[in-house]
């Protein structure tokens, strides 16, 4: 049967129907409106709660709703289906406010010294001057292309797309029959031929810019390096909120999400929106004579990101994924082009999507491997990937050992009420003094506060546990003595800067339930390096250093860190910070085919071990879940500081 | 400027905003109402005349109009722009009636005996058990796969694309990790690795059918025969009108429609829309135990057709084609899919479409010099394609010359007021008595005539000439003193049957115009083929033998086509009518690699003759012009026929 579904809202005003039992979250989506389902459509997190005024609908769960909620007509979309006519007041929707900005995103890099293009980049340009065609010579223009790369070049079986063929007409007429052929050099071993990417009227000059891209797909956080291939140089670096985040907080979610009716085709289109929003917004960086850089001129792109991310990215199906035995469709996607991926870049562009290990063990670690050296380190290190996922990987140039575990995405601002990225106006340093509990604070760019990014949480966290605002379970100590410490909405929590001091007029505070996001993602980090160690054998104190990746990683203060025990307890000379070492590892790959050999060869090396099917992480976890941690002996440099305090 | 267009006519009413200097032709399009133009938007047909009824156009050309038509408003949509609000009637368009059948394409072909599945067959199915994975073994699933088809079939580097990734995860596990592969084993040394093209569940029977398709592009007709790839054998025959014939009735008109706003689209579109019909068609035919055959099913499409319309199937600008020097985009496409080309088969389905020689000597005559055998012929023979293009071909097995000519659809039925397919209804066949000039004839199917087909033609042609009906000239005589010899609107005609006997009650005739056509038809296929000799210095007289294709080939009457000077004036039986070449050398080709090989090989060897830049071709057309030719001497049997009438 049929049903009228009526939508009002802010700015909403929308009429569908729709058969009995579909969702609401699906009737609200075939009327263009889009209600955030930050756990993938669970029915876990409750942000998708709208208000039936009037008919019929079914709850399948109301978890997260109140009593009083559900006499007041509130519903959870992804698990209510309508069984009539129905009206729907959609609350105001949370929004993740979205900061386009290199400002914290700048990763100093230098061109590798042994990158020589073009005899280390496999797309390279050449000019190919034809003999015009006559009554006397009447080869086609395809073939007459191929002649001159026989004799002017000394190259055979180049493969053309029909793509290129529609447009190499023209362009061999426009300049007199010289063009400039952009082409991928391939691999007959490995059944890849040489490929024509673009052809181009006139000789260009050999040393001009060629562009491509370097990208890390992170749950949280998407970055992109806009690269010159000729040079190497890094002209411009943006990063964004991954547009999946609404439809799914962390990967398990969005991998329910995907499986949903049509989920996979949006969540696939939204990452491609941010992309391809960062490729528009890089390429206005770049100021050539003829104008601004467009994303068509770019010719190849190398793509990092975990395996779920890649997945979504290319429409495969990740369900297996999440699913024992955890198993990959693939681990080493083929090389494509722009136009099969949806990439806004030359159609025929090289879209390079490195190789991952296994499911939770992705190409934005294989990628974190070679940029952070551990592949050719002499001693045993442990090198940690702070994000969404938390990575460990542990080896050196003779062995790697690797494991993963899923912690949220607290560290990057996401899941906690003030949290944001590390870009101007976040909070990224916290002090509080012991006696009066007032807090300072040093905020990215220097203006007023508009939430708290990643490093600020960690020093937060600490400084509140220090200064007993917070017990080593995480509670908040509401007899502190301090009207910062109070009860809010959903607990205690304690306000960090006060409405009067911040952009938007509100207070900026940390409540019970981000507190409980941060240790668990801290705990879950904590626990799978350790548990890796314990597994092969080598006492962490053993190791000899802690390489540290993470879009954050770059900022943070070891002190705190090991306050908090997310990091080990370890002289803070053996820690390095190395920033987002996925694009960094996919900036190499992209530059240089030996790296990019490299890379399949880190994963082909790298052992994995599954810690779902180990009981021994389940008890590290819970016992990481306390401040720093429920040994204290672990920390002594914590306990000393406890002592002072 | 903005202007409103309003459209009024039978079942049309529509109103469209444009700007100033918009075509007719193209605000029609806009308003989505089909106009015809048969020549393709060159103004010179006059087939696309609409009534102005209100409001200021500009007539680029009125070439085809009477003073008295553009008294009463009637304007070329394709040479006339709009000035300001207009109204315009869409007067009933000539319909090209579509007869989806096989009555008459059926062509008797036996599988070559030399065919050994899967030996000389490029396509081929395994069967792949694959090690379900545990967490002992979480290998990605293509991996997985790849080391089934290593350690089951000792093969490596299969290609797969992402595409196949997106279902490869439910296929394997559907049935147990056990699955069919179906590969298309490739060529390194030219550069085409093995490829993966469809995965199913479960082991299929190894000798259950693999299905495929040839098809023939021609300019007028479209034919397609449905293949079991595992026996060989012709599943169904079927063919259809081309959906371009509306937008050009020749290439070349073709190819400057095409090169108008999105004409190459919808050209692309129309020839798409035709053959994903007779797919569909074809497939009906095919009875299966779990029901009818799907084109989804089809695993490989091997194509023929003149070089225009392979490009403009692969949406390949078509324009250099038809501009001196003569040069096409392509002679030898990239092999493709089906999802790259937009047939609807298997999308991964690979996609052959066969090489072609020159702008106009294309595919088509490339697998009919295959099917003919005339690659292997002892003693020098003469092949004609009797198509839309007049192509013909000299040699043996030592040498091949080629030439081209435009003679128009004529011969198909198309530009022929009463003309149709070889199919049931059509007249194929005419006697007409010398003294009363009352005609008899033979109906396909045997019931009330609808038109006349190409046979029909010639044998009409024949017969009116030499019972005086029509001069050496092609005039129709009107004091022959009969009811049928008349004036009729486009000069003089004879009418065939009366409206009495006819299914739609209207008579059926042939008129000045049409027999202008056949005319023209005639000679440039007379003219194409005595020129080549001429050109090679070998007397017709001394071939061997004459070897015609063409849809209608097998069912022409030598002595009717040698009294209008279609064929040369030679003993009967020194012909062989072989029907349609093109669509039987692309089935070989479809079966057998070595077939695919010997393609190739011909279209290297072929020597191609420009006529356009020869004078004695013009000559010899316009001699040709006449009944049977100027020079009566070239047809000495059809003198002494018209002594003995």
């Amino acid at each position: 049967m049929e049903h009228s579904i009526t939508f009002t809202g802010e700015n909403i005003d929308a009429k569908v129907k729709v058969s009995t039992n579909t969702l609401l979250a699906d009737a609200a989506h075939d009327a263009g409106i889009d209600i955030g389902q930050p756990c993938g459509g669970q029915g876990r997190c409750g942000r998708c709660a709208v208000q039936v005024t009037s008919g019929d609908v079914r709850r399948r769960s109301t978890l997260r709703l109140s009593l009083d909620d559900i006499a007041q007509g509130y519903a959870l979309a992804c698990q209510t289906v309508v069984e009539g006519d129905v009206a729907i007041y959609i609350p105001p929707q949370e929004k993740i406010e979205r900061r386009l900005t290199t400002d914290r995103v700048v990763a100093e890099v230098s061109v590798p010294s042994d990158y020589e293009y073009p005899f280390t980049q496999s797309v390279r340009r050449m000019h190919l001057t034809l003999t015009p065609p006559s009554m006397d010579d009447q080869t086609d223009d395809w073939s007459r292309t191929q002649t001159a790369f026989r004799l002017q070049h000394r190259m055979e079986q180049i493969v053309c797309s029909v793509g290129l063929l529609r447009k190499m007409g023209e362009v061999l007429r426009e300049k007199d029959w010289r063009v400039t052929a952009i082409i991928e050099t391939g691999n007959l071993e490995e059944g890849h031929p040489t490929r024509l990417i673009d052809l181009r009227a006139g000789h260009e000059d050999e040393y001009a810019p060629l562009w491509g891209c370097a990208v890390d797909i992170g749950t949280t956080t998407v970055t992109l390096w806009l690269v010159d291939l000729v040079t190497g140089q890094v002209k411009a670096q943006v990063a964004e909120y991954n547009g999946q985040i609404s439809r799914g907080e962390d990967v398990v979610s969005r991998i329910i999400y995907a499986a949903k009716k049509s989920g996979g085709d949006e969540l696939r289109q939204r990452v491609l929106d941010t992309i391809n929003g960062l490729l528009e917004l890089a390429c206005k960086r770049v100021k050539l004579p003829e104008g601004n850089l467009t994303p068509e001129q770019l010719v190849k792109a190398t793509i990092a990101g975990n395996s779920t991310m890649m997945h979504l990215l290319l429409g495969i199906p990740a369900s297996n994924i999440r699913l024992s035995p955890f198993i990959t469709a693939v681990n080493q996607p083929p090389t494509s082009t722009a136009r099969e991926v949806g990439l806004n870049i030359s159609p025929e562009a090289v879209v390079d999507c490195l190789p991952g290990v296994a499911s939770y063990v992705g190409a934005d670690i294989t990628a974190g491997v070679l940029s952070s050296g551990l592949d050719n380190a002499e001693n045993v290190t442990l090198f940690l990937d702070v994000g969404t996922n938390g990575e460990t990987v542990l080896g050196n140039r003779d062995w790697l050992v690797t494991c993963a575990c899923s912690a949220g995405p607290a560290f990057e601002g996401a899941g906690v009420v003030n949290g944001m990225r590390a870009t101007t106006g976040a909070i990224e340093e916290v002090w509080i003094n012991s006696e009066t509990l007032e807090p300072t604070y040093r905020v990215i760019g220097g203006g007023k506060p508009k939430g708290i990014c990643g490093s600020g949480l960690i020093s937060l966290l600490s400084e509140a546990f220090l200064t007993g605002i917070l017990d080593k379970g995480g509670n908040v100590n509401l007899t502190a003595g301090s009207s910062r410490v109070r009860e809010g909405a959903h607990g205690g929590e304690y306000v960090v800067a006060w409405g009067a001091e911040t952009e938007s007029g509100e207070d900026i505070v940390i409540t019970r339930v981000d507190i409980d996001n941060l240790l668990r993602a801290k705990a879950a980090i904590y626990a799978g390096f350790t548990v890796l160690a314990e597994n092969v054998g080598i006492p962490l104190e053993t190791t000899d250093k802690v390489l540290v990746g993470g879009s954050f990683g770059k900022y943070i203060n070891v002190e705190k860190a090991v306050q908090i025990g997310l990091l080990p307890d370890m002289e803070w000379n053996r820690f390095e910070f190395l920033g987002n070492t996925s694009v960094k590892g996919a900036y190499y790959a992209l530059l240089d085919w030996r790296k990019r050999e490299r890379i399949s060869e880190i994963a082909k090396r790298m052992t994995y071990i599954e810690l779902s099917a180990d009981n021994s992480f389940y008890d590290a976890f819970t016992s990481a879940l306390f401040l720093p941690h429920t040994d204290l002996r672990r920390f002594p440099s914590v306990e000393s500081a406890l002592g002072k305090v």
